[in-house]
């Protein structure tokens, strides 16, 4: 039940997510430069399980290590590799700098005792991604009315986490609390991690879903059918604006227009707040061929040119609630977000 | 350079428009009910097209008839069978009226007289939509700022008209203008009208364009890569509330909060003068296939159940302007639109 990411046997092994849901294929990594192929291709991805990757990929870079080997060059080399495949998520820099400080705090230790202090740190943020998700569903699924429908858009579920999920999370705690729900699905294009994942997990589940496309949001939620909009984040700012999968801003606009609230699910991992405002969030371009085709067909005419823009940033003003671990924080953010800056 | 439909050889032609971009086929209809299957499966779309349509439909229906026949049964019998096709787009119905009209005013007439004035009733409605398009052109390019980005969803081109378009008719003759724009067009899910249709047309045209996914609009409005947004219509109250695509709502939304101008550009035979507001206007449900698969093959889990909404309606408190072959119509649209009632 938790297939997004684990150690195994000296390797990390995760559930492919571009063939879900049609198929469940596990690849088995065995060293950091897969790992970062996988984060960089969308094998894997969702901002808390992209950290837990890179975690994982940095703690399988060293233990490949021979011992001989320059190990402060080569831990500057595979951080670098795991650092580089996608800029938006916080998360993934949140974890690779909390591999590298175990590793200056290890400076001087025998190789081996180096390589277990690293695995157990991968593990520990593993291990505690699944804890905070569920403190984020307890503190989220309060919000939840019973006999709600709940829209949601990407996959902020369990295969974007450990496994338990921020947005999907506050959903299945609701459902859990025996709160009859259900789930308006954003398709999400271009990957389609509505349609493919936040169904098949949903599913999974019991709780019952449908599935939209991302231009029917608005007009279900204009027509009444929407009672609350839970997302997830990507990297959040200390003013509290948030971003999150390409999308998420115009449901924010449409749910502030409409009066339904609009809520973030993520762990404080995800906060930056080193970053005054989300205009300093870096977008990541995709590439053209995750718009220009689908399932490997060409939905464009030959020379089409399209964009990409796999992220856009929620300014907090649309922003109803931000639901984390530690409890739910409400506008204004620069001063309720506060307490929470480590 | 006119694809979109065509009467030759006592048959109705036209392109199919499920094939493009990727296909060229031309279908030949040879009698009512192929036509009214080809409105029903989208071969043909687009409401000045499906006009269009229904109105051939209609007088391939009387020429087949043989002599000897109930006309006025077998009239009501074609009628209906058209009539049933669609519900939204008031040109179908305003199509089949006007067809309905002739054929009243013919009664009496010799069957082959009666054939002859109704084939050039369609004929009529045809020639003069490219017309009507080319003066909405004429009326809206000069709304277009040189060097907009324009922002467009689903298709309002040649191929949802008799050739010319509504709201790519407004983009090409201010290209034709000499106004150096370019489009971003949504890609339209479910049915990719945008992708495949409005991508090809624009290709042909040589106007820039870049297909966009639908979720993508409302971020690049915020950005202000977007001047103005202009679409088409499927029926308009007389109040100035708009059905059209699904989606057309939310780029409404989006364009107010950021205030960018909307504007809908349609004929006056797209007005429903007998409704008061947008919310009596019939809203199409379309099979889930549509959004359940792309290219045949499934996007979702097996079981995932689906929404299909196919059109929504814009209030029009959104709409900046609405273009017609009459002139621009401002708010408030009561009074504005009321000298084009007949």
């Amino acid at each position: 039940m938790h297939p997004t990411i684990e150690w195994k046997d000296g390797q990390v092994v995760m559930i492919d997510q571009r063939r879900l849901p049609l198929e469940e294929i596990y690849l088995e990594l065995h060293d950091e430069d897969r790992v970062a192929e996988a984060i960089e291709t969308m094998v894997i991805r969702g901002a808390p399980a992209i950290g837990i990757a890179a975690a994982y990929g940095f703690a399988l870079g060293v233990i490949r290590l021979k011992p001989g080997a320059d190990i402060a060059a080569e831990v500057d080399r595979i951080q670098a590799r795991l650092w580089e495949t996608r800029p938006t998520a916080r998360n993934l820099f949140w974890a690779l700098e909390r591999m590298r400080r175990v590793f200056e705090t290890g400076r001087g230790l025998p190789l081996a005792r180096l390589q277990e202090r690293l695995l157990a740190e991968a593990m520990a943020i593993d291990r505690e991604d699944e804890d905070i998700c569920r403190r984020i569903g307890a503190h989220g699924a309060v919000l939840i009315p019973d006999g709600a429908t709940v829209l949601t858009h990407c996959n902020a579920g369990g295969l974007a986490t450990a496994g338990y999920g921020t947005a999907i999370g506050v959903i299945r705690a609701a459902w859990e609390a025996g709160k009859k729900i259900r789930v308006l699905a954003d398709e999400t294009r271009p990957f389609l991690q509505g349609a493919r994942l936040t169904a098949w997990e949903l599913g999974r589940l019991g709780v019952p879903y449908q599935v939209i496309t991302d231009n029917a949001a608005g007009w279900l939620i204009h027509t009444g059918e929407v009672q609350i909009a839970v997302v997830g984040a990507d990297r959040i700012a200390r003013n509290g604006d948030a971003a999150n999968k390409i999308g998420t801003y115009s449901v924010a606009v449409l749910c502030h227009e409409n009066d339904i609230p609009f809520t973030v699910a993520a762990p404080i991992s995800t906060f930056d707040f080193s970053l005054a405002h989300g205009g300093l969030i870096p977008i990541e371009e995709r590439p053209a061929a995750e718009v220009r085709e689908i399932n490997g067909r060409l939905i464009v005419p030959q020379d089409a040119a399209v964009r990409n823009p796999a992220f856009d940033v929620t300014p907090a003003r649309y922003i109803t609630a931000i639901i984390t671990e530690r409890g739910v924080a409400r506008p204004p953010y620069e001063s309720s977000l506060a307490p929470w800056r480590d």
